[in-house]
Parts: C-alpha cells; structure tokens; sequence
C-alpha cells in the first residue's frame, strides 16, 4: 500500500518523486518507457530551465532522474492499463478488507487500485503526470528533422531561430501565438493554414495580421520538410488550386494541436473537452486522491519549469489529503 | 523605455529574465543587492531543484544569474523607491508626451515610471519578483548557525535531519505544518510556542496533537541557539513560571512569519492582509500591467521551483499584455 503512486516520469512526475521522497511519503513512480524524461528526451535543446543553460533534452531527463535516484526515489517499469476506485487488489485481501472496513467508517472506501500491465497497485493518492504529445503533420521528412528544424513548442526553441526564416502550420490559438512569437525574433514568419481562415481568437488574428514579417498562406499544406541535417526547406500545395511550390526556411513549427495522455483518468477525474485533467494550480482534480501534474494538466504554460512546480505542488496537496483520510 | 522591468533576481526574477529575453522584450531586471540569487544564497543546501541535486545555495544563485548573463539579458543595480502610473520620465519630455498623446487615444495613460536611487525607468509592463524574508527570532546563535542547523523551511530543509531532533518555534499554521512534516522523518519533534494555544488551524491541531513524535512546549520562548559549527540545542524559558531549560536538538526551524518585500507596491496594486501581491497562476494582479511573480505573490507553496515557474508565466502574462495594448 503506497501513500501516492506518480503515473508518469517526465519534469513533473520526477519532481514529484523528488517531493514525496523528501516528504518522507511511500511512494512509487510509474513509468511506460524504460527512460525517464517525457517530451524532454526528444527535445535538442533546452535552454530556459534556469541552471541548466542550453543543455541537450536527453541529459537533462537523465540529470532529472539521477537526482531522484540519489534521493532514492522508487519506480516501476509499468504501463498504466485502468484504475479502480478503492481497495481490491486480490492479494491482498486479508489486508485489502481490513483497509475496506477501516475507511468505510470514514465515508467511504479510500484509495486506488491501479491496474498495471505487471500487476495490481494499491495507494491513497494518485499524481497523474504522463503528459502530452503534439499532433504531427505525418510528411516525409518531419520525423527526420525532429530538434533539427522541427519543433513543436515556439516559446522553447523559437529563440534558436533569431534573423532566421520559419513556417508555423497550424490555424489555431496556438498557432497564431507562435507566430507571433516568432516575429519578435525572426526575419520572416510564414503561417501555413489548410484553411481560407484561422480559428484563433478575433484578437490574435487581428495582432497577426498587423505584424511586417509574417506572411499568411491560406488553404496550405505541408507535404514534405527537405533538409540534411538540418531543415533546408518545405514543400507546400495549395489545396484549392493544386499549385505545388518550394518554400526555404530554416525551421518550421508545427502546431496542429496537443494530445494530452490521460485518457486512462478519464472515467476517474474530469477532463475539458481537450482532455486536460481539470486541475487548479494546486494540481488537485475534484476527485478526492487524484492529482494532476505537468502537461495533462489544464493550463496555460506546459514548459519545463511549470511542470517541476507542478510537482512540488501535487505532492503538497497529497500532503494535506492524507492528513484529512 | 522597456516592454518590460523585472524587480528582484532571485529564481523567480532570473527565470521572468530568461524567459523575457528569449521571447524578443526589451527588458531589465533590477537588483538591490550587487549578487543576484535571493534567498536561495543564504541556503545551505538545496535538494529540491531537479537536475541540481544537492547544491550549495550560493553556487545556485551564482548559476541562475550566469545562465542570464548568457543569453545577454540586461542587469541594472538599482534599488526601486516607488512606482508611478503613466510615462513622466522628466528626461524624455518629448517622447513622454508623445506616448502620453498615443495612449490616451486608447483611453489612459499606459505605462509606469519606476523611481530608483539611480533615476527613473519607463516600462510598459512591471514583475514583480522582490521575495519576500523570513521573521527572525533575534536570539544569540540564530544568525550565527544559519544553514547549520537553523532553518526557516522544513520543506527545504527538512530531509536533511532524517531520525534526528528538531525543534519548530512558532504557533500558527505554518509552524505546525512544519512540525507534522518534520514527523514524518524526524525521531522527535518540539513545537515551541510562547502561548498557551496554537493559531493554527483546527484541522491542523487535530493532526499535530496526534503525532507520537511531537512535543508540545506551550508558553515557551527560545533564548538562545547553541552550538559550534552545527547546532547542538537550544535554550529555553517557559515564559509564566520563568523556569530555564536546555534542550539537546540538531535543528531549529523558525516559523514566526514571512514578511513579502512588496512595499513598494502597496499603492499600485492590491496586497492581501499578509501583504502578498494577489494575483493568480497567471502572476496578473488586479493592476494592468502590474505582475507579480516568486515568493511576493499570494500563493500555497514558495519554492525554488515555483518561483522559476511564476518567472515563466509572468512573462507570458506580459506578452498577452503588450499584444493587447
């Protein structure tokens, strides 16, 4: 019986582990991938997560994890596979019925069984923090070029690109956001959208459009990223007259939306209607025991830096939780 | 005139920097002190940062400040006196007027002028990120055994005294938060407090009074903090009989109040009655233009990595507020 499993091992569930351990809490950190790190380890560069100036994404996921092992930190290589509200785990059961009785007096059964793919795991407290991945565009080309040119956050690694040329592709809030973003630094900004319009906000759209060095193509695709070792180019067609053309750019970021990983809480905690858990900055859900943390968390900055507070910050409230079982 | 001027370089205000010059502003962080880093220099130890496991305080100020300094963000030494509404920067007249001339237009003079011991700063946005210090007990040793012993978060410190003996001063909810903290890894726990009643929260008594490994001094004052290079225990008095009484402990953990440094502006944007700046996850106060971000913003949990996560949402505050002005 753990106090608080951690579903997860990127930036906000190593924090996690880190603040539970040093809380002194029982506590397990689950992870799918044999490697700790999440989106980090794919990522070429980081350069703002204070301290650790423009470090390469898979060192720092393992300076993350060999900080937690130091500390001592408990994990499991385990794929969540569903979760159970209360205590069933059925090897435990002498235990299990015991804990059943003694939190029925209180209201209730308290705790979780996850079920994972290497068995049954019970704990009071659940930190979900399996974070999230970008929709790709799937073009030759894109995965090659990944941290080359390619990029899925403009506020991480726009600043790679300063006097450069860059694509953004995408026609939502996100996208017209980094577009803008990018123009603060970038000689020329190109927004790629399928469509004859964006779905980004009236004042985004307007800001965009005001903007010297960002130029609009409508009703665009992007169906080739060219390069070496490091993107050179792209190919586009505009959808409503098949016109084919070649574009130089020095990167493009794509931005056709974010999947956040929670689909094994969806019947346990609410999800928004872009399955972000539903979670305040204290990273607790309305569901009493289950926290969220990092990128599957509603919120308005997924970066490096909110994800490690995010797990301070779920531990402190599985902290006060567990004083009130 | 900056897009935006950050008060403070402490992690909160050395991330708001990074993050600002990164996204393109023209900005300036202002530092009282000639080292930036804040409180963290004063910290022994910190092992909570993932990625910098057990670091000395002051090569993580030293740190923050270099990772700025790399990406050419700008530092003035300079220690803010207040803060006006609108663009009066007597020097620039004319450009004063005209921005006075263009904001109007859009209903209000837009901007602030920051008055410094070394002249006026004009800014469309303002962080801030001063900190906030931690009350004292004044006693003999206090000073002296700071980081060896004495410490004003358990939080921080807390796992470093695993099995061993502390002693909590203080009665309100943070005190004996700390205490039940502390528990969870310490052998024995005194909580010492000058009264006969706690201030804390009920639900927090409950939990404290239960705890096996917490003592309770009730009307009992610290006297002096003993020890060579490491504290060895305290001198106390029970404040009703007069009685005097030495008591062996490995740390002492001062909890009697954090003041937040936001003095400066109390008449610019709202304080709550401890006087943190209120504003939400967003680090927008109630002020436009006004954010604030680390340890002077109202929040659950003053960290180091909290503060660097403010650092980066108020930068994205200030770049939604520049983007609609």
């Amino acid at each position: 019986m753990y106090d608080v499993v951690i579903v997860g091992s990127g930036p906000a569930g190593l924090s996690a582990s880190i603040y539970a351990k040093r809380a002194g809490l029982k506590a397990v950190t689950l992870e799918k991938n044999p490697i700790s790190g999440g989106q980090v380890l794919n990522t070429y560069e980081v350069d703002n997560y204070p301290g650790l100036p423009g470090i390469n994404g898979f060192d720092m996921g393992m300076k993350f994890r060999e900080h937690a092992d130091q500390l001592g930190c408990e994990f499991k290589e385990a794929a969540l596979l569903g979760i159970e509200k209360g205590i069933t785990d059925s090897n435990c059961l002498d235990e299990g019925r015991e804990l059943q009785a003694a939190s029925a007096q209180n209201g209730g059964m308290k705790g979780y069984t996850l079920i994972t793919d290497q068995g049954e795991i019970r704990t009071r407290a659940v930190i979900a923090a399996m974070g999230a991945s970008h929709a790709k565009l799937n073009v030759p080309g894109e995965e090659e070029l990944s941290g080359m040119g390619v990029s899925y956050c403009a506020t991480c690694d726009g600043a790679f690109f300063k006097d450069k040329v860059t694509a953004v592709v995408g026609g939502g809030d996100v996208a017209v956001e980094d577009a803008i973003f990018l123009a603060r630094g970038c000689r020329k900004v190109y927004l790629i959208h399928r469509r004859n319009e964006l779905r980004a906000a009236a004042v985004l759209q307007k800001e965009v459009m005001a903007l010297p060095n960002v130029e609009i193509l409508w009703n665009t695709v992007v169906d080739r990223i060219e390069g070496e070792d490091q993107v050179e180019g792209i190919s586009i067609k505009n959808v409503t007259s098949g016109e084919c053309a070649k574009l130089p750019v020095d990167g493009v970021f794509v931005a056709v939306g974010i999947i956040p990983a929670s689909e094994t809480f969806a019947g346990v905690a609410e999800c928004n209607e872009k399955g972000y858990l539903i979670a305040g900055e204290d990273c607790a859900t309305g569901t009493p025991g289950i926290f969220a943390a990092g990128d599957v968390r509603e919120k308005k900055l997924r970066q490096i830096v909110t994800a490690v507070a995010d797990g301070a910050n779920a531990v402190t409230s599985v902290l006060e939780y567990l004083a009130g079982m």
